[in-house]
């Protein structure tokens, strides 16, 4: 490692990943067994918190040290980007509760499979990041990623047609389709941070 | 000020923000009082075009400044990202003339409080960026523009809410819902601009 | 031309915007025409893919050319940015097909109508990119896409207000809303390249 808090600073994109992952399979497991329980949501609402704890934490240290791994602007703009995925996890679930939506789908549940499996892909970009000599690799997680992406598109477009097809309530067509819109925005947020990776990789290429 | 322009860049860089604090208490204004009145939106239509007009300037001044105080994609992003904050806020009260919405719940009234409040904060920050050797304040005045967002979100999530317990009629909810959404998005923008100051901050660190 | 693959790096940006307009201008055949035609959704299928395979060529071009003609995390950007507006054109034709909707009604054709222009405009900054020392007239072009991109908004907000005037089955105004929402979208991702242009402009003034 050629810079003093190199390790560090990799060490903390992992950890903000990992939460990431974590996080969304708490809404699978959130979504698989009792979308009304108290104690499940808070399971997810700690994990953002914890995640703008860690965002944080990685902004303080880009403040005070003197050379960094990657260029400051660039460590800030990912673990952002990364951030902004736990916000529509945590947001899809606390929905769920607070618009006391009348079932949970099949398709809820198809949805926060690929999410999880994107989460996957991203934790594993986010690590391979440290060793940025194998772009190729690097960039080849990234179309992962991407691919990962489309499958959830596929998934979230099936969903919304099962609903206009089911579902005849209006209201409950407007509750559930801002629910499964908000499952594929977290994986359109899992792109963008393959995005940011992909523009670090370039840069430094 | 190191640069021979230097100071005009700031300027431009408060007026900017101050148009977007003084459309942010247009719509606060428009909502108080009477929201299908052709004049109040006149006054907000006016701010959003003048602040086209201040991006437009700030653009052609990078263009032709030879040293700037900042990177003049930095300059370009942050005069973008305020003026992102303008269209949203002049889209709400446009839409609740467009949709003919029935009434003025305090939801409404609310959210404009948090927005205006969360402009405020935005508006200091950006008047702080002049004093990039106090990266400590301006980080600091990025987190309250966070904390504010996080209000906005709760208020909004609140009405939401709430538009579901109260209303009943499923085009109302619709109409309701967009503009509430569209309110929230505008304090997001805020929290947009924090991200960029804090790059800009971190870039310069 | 100063750099050994410059000249190739303007040919594929160029590639990649000419398949955004012919996808905005297959989008207003699919419109005119025959929504519900598999065929027709098939060419604009063909285009997105063909947008995936264009911008992944570059990434890869990127990240084994040494010297490139605008910094490489630029030219990320702006072929990201132009692939997002393929998204958002075959998505709503994809849409109308997946929504089953009842009728296209000429607000549909109003707005592709509008989302071929800009992309028009779209194609010529791209075009004149190569030629950087003219920011005057690239930042004019990107005026012109800005000026657009306002059109569209204008055609969109009065297709939304006559959509909650003519029609009453609300799931019918949740189906079609977002498809309009989702053309608009198209020409706000067209604004993005405007943005990501005059970057790349300023930052080399």
């Amino acid at each position: 490692m050629l810079f003093p808090k190199g390790k560090e600073f990799f060490e903390r994109i992992d950890l903000i990943a990992q939460n990431v992952l974590e996080s969304a399979k708490a809404l699978q497991d959130f979504i698989a067994n009792s979308p009304t329980s108290a104690a499940k949501l808070k399971v997810l609402e700690d994990k953002e918190h914890e995640g703008d704890r860690l965002t944080h934490d990685v902004i303080e240290l880009l403040n005070k040290t003197f050379i960094t791994p990657l260029d400051r602007e660039d460590i800030h703009e990912l673990v952002s980007a990364m951030d902004d995925i736990l916000d529509y996890i945590f947001g899809s679930a606390d929905r769920m509760v607070l618009y006391k939506i009348p079932y949970i789908s099949d398709e809820f549940k198809a949805l926060s499979r690929v999410l999880v499996r994107t989460a996957e892909e991203v934790a594993k970009a986010a690590l391979r990041l440290k060793d940025l000599k194998n772009s190729q690799m690097i960039l080849a997680q990234c179309i992962e990623i991407n691919r990962m992406e489309n499958e959830a598109d596929e998934a979230h477009r099936h969903a919304v047609a099962m609903l206009f097809e089911k579902e005849k309530d209006p209201v409950n067509i407007i509750k559930i389709k801002e629910i499964l819109d908000h499952m594929e925005t977290a994986t359109d947020r899992c792109e963008d941070v393959a995005n940011v990776i992909e523009s670090i990789v370039l840069k430094n290429a």
